[in-house]
């Protein structure tokens, strides 16, 4: 039997658990929460800071091969423990990469990859350089996490609450479409890309409201998509799972955004709608297993079940029976204690033949399922 | 949080674990074997004996629900917990009357459930009266399990070695095939059926070689199958998962064989083949929620992966590449710390669009893994 380590115990571990059941592992989790998503299944599970160079060392040496499930881990450790032979997938200098996105737009730049143009900043004074390059997006080059460590500028005045960090400047571009591929890659060299899904916004709100798979666009985009995934891959020389978030210009260009080296929320309904789950593929990368077959066998549609506004504290779920009763919807909850406003609580994978059937199932499920305090 | 308890920790209780991890449960696992599979998964895994009073009453009285993975288990710890208002399903009658098979002949009996003749046999020397009804297999009332506690009799001379204790007859029927259909049935009464399968026998060993999903057998043999199967749910009265085995005999009748109230080796392919697994199934039944769909979503193989022969100790698999370098191959593998010959270490499913497809993969992979001790 294996041993194998996560570093981070939250839903992307806790699923990743529920698919390494099948290989005979035995897994250990880190993570700092004590309460956290993966405490319950976790053969082994320790409390203690990911970023903390001890802390990650000591854990990684327990194993025999370990992975991540979030970006912002002491590379340090895990390049020590590489150096020492230790199966580290990815491999410590792609986290290192990708964690630091001044390091992440660079390493597009020097490869060719194509991704909306930026600027480095690195502090707030320097803002005043770049007027023309307006509007953008300033983001800082590490520590930002879901929406954090982001703005947007559009004009001179707002450079005065800009962040007076190291941080970029990127150039708005016209957006048809968000789309995400996710490619898996393992030791010998195996590659395997999951079809291309597009985020769906809603009309008015201009919010993600539903992850739609397989996109919705022509198959020269989606093979234009799944090209440019493999590429940043292979350029990257990463093993393990990688999720390329890409931008669908108004011009029919396709960019890269960003990229996250673990599984990642655009493959949570790949569970249910694929050959092979996102879950089970990394295990199957980083075991150096072949990889599963990715095909989507139905057109699927995932909603994220977030906490409600006005509601902190222990989690309540309502409108479980209501979604449970919608044909081809799976209910994915992470387990977690505390619910507050936004907070991902869980998520809904609807399956449907077409699309129009696909769109009322969502309708019904976002007016049923509901994470309240208690 | 919901406390679930599971009494039994082998494969089924394993898989109904990765199964439970998505309705958010603290699952805790009774096994008298410190090495089950369920021990590294389970929140709380407690050693101790199924069939003790006192062990399984401690044990329930610690879960708001409680269920099971194996019929041996102590009925009257589970119907005092169920007098005393504790959620117990299947039903602690319904245990008691299948966990003895003469019962549950007398349960097909009175119901008019059709099923081969039978007598009741009370000891050897009560044999001899039934000479007339050879050839039938002798069957103990209690402690049979996979194989064992069944023998054949064909004629008078057998008898001296038949079993000595409370048995039945039962009279030898001409079958054409032996199929199974598993039925899931929630407290508001809600119940769904899985599509018939079939065991595939090996045409020179005599020895089941897979199971097919869905059989091939006509529709109209489908619909009786899975009707009888309705009528023992609910003339059981049962809420959870239930399988029943059936043989299609050569006359074109259907006869119940003999049926478990729990997850099933005859279902272990719905996890990748079904709308919906049993697993979930079962949590849907007994959590009292609507029942997911059960459509097969291919056509489908089950393949045992069972310990080699000449080999007793450590596991060690072998053929795991090239097992799941077969398109549409899922491994399975239940975490057993110790193989023997043909104990069950785990299963494969195969998907595939045609029979023909589905057996050159069926080939491929018994050739390819092997349980062997190290």
């Amino acid at each position: 039997m294996q041993k194998v380590g996560i570093l981070g115990g939250g839903q992307l571990g806790r699923m990743l658990i529920q698919a390494g059941i099948d290989f005979d592992l035995d897994i250990s989790v880190l993570d700092p929460d004590p309460n956290a998503p993966c405490k319950l299944f976790a053969n082994r599970f320790e409390v203690g800071k990911l970023t903390d160079f001890d802390t990650v060392y000591q854990f990684g040496q327990t194993v025999d091969v370990l992975t991540i499930e979030i970006e912002s881990v002491n590379v340090d450790a895990l390049e020590k423990l590489h150096q020492e032979g230790k199966k580290v997938f990815p491999q410590p200098q792609v986290i290192r990469t990708i964690q630091d996105k001044r390091l992440q737009k660079q390493f597009y730049q020097t490869h060719q990859i194509p991704s909306p143009e930026f600027v480095l900043i690195d502090n707030k004074g320097q803002l005043a350089d770049h007027a023309d390059f307006l509007p953008a997006f300033q983001k800082l080059g590490k520590d930002g996490y879901d929406g954090r460590g982001v703005q947007k500028l559009t004009s001179p005045n707002d450079f005065e609450h800009g962040f007076d960090k190291p941080s970029l400047l990127e150039k708005l571009v016209d957006i048809d479409k968000e789309i995400s591929v996710i490619v898996a890659r393992n030791e010998s060299g195996g590659m395997r890309t999951f079809p291309v899904v597009e985020l769906v916004f809603h009309p008015a709100h201009n919010l993600v409201d539903y992850l739609l798979a397989p996109a919705q666009i022509t198959p020269e985009q989606a093979a234009q998509a799944e090209a440019l995934a493999q590429e940043v891959m292979l350029k990257l020389d990463m093993v393990g799972l990688l999720a390329i978030e890409l931008f669908l210009t108004k011009e029919g260009k396709i960019l890269v955004n960003e990229v996250a080296p673990r599984p990642h929320n655009s493959g949570h309904h790949t569970i249910k709608a694929n050959g092979t789950s996102q879950y089970e593929q990394l295990w199957r990368a980083i075991l150096n297993l072949p990889l599963g077959d990715t095909s989507a066998q139905s057109l699927a549609a995932m909603v994220n079940v977030l906490g409600a506004s006005g509601h902190t504290g222990n989690a309540h779920y309502e409108g479980v029976n209501d979604t449970l009763g919608v044909k081809g919807a799976y209910l994915h909850l992470y387990g977690k204690k505390l619910t507050k406003p936004s907070r991902k609580m869980g998520h809904v994978t609807i399956l449907d033949q077409t699309l129009q059937g696909l769109e009322e199932k969502i309708d019904l499920i976002k007016r049923s399922i509901k994470v309240v305090s208690k």
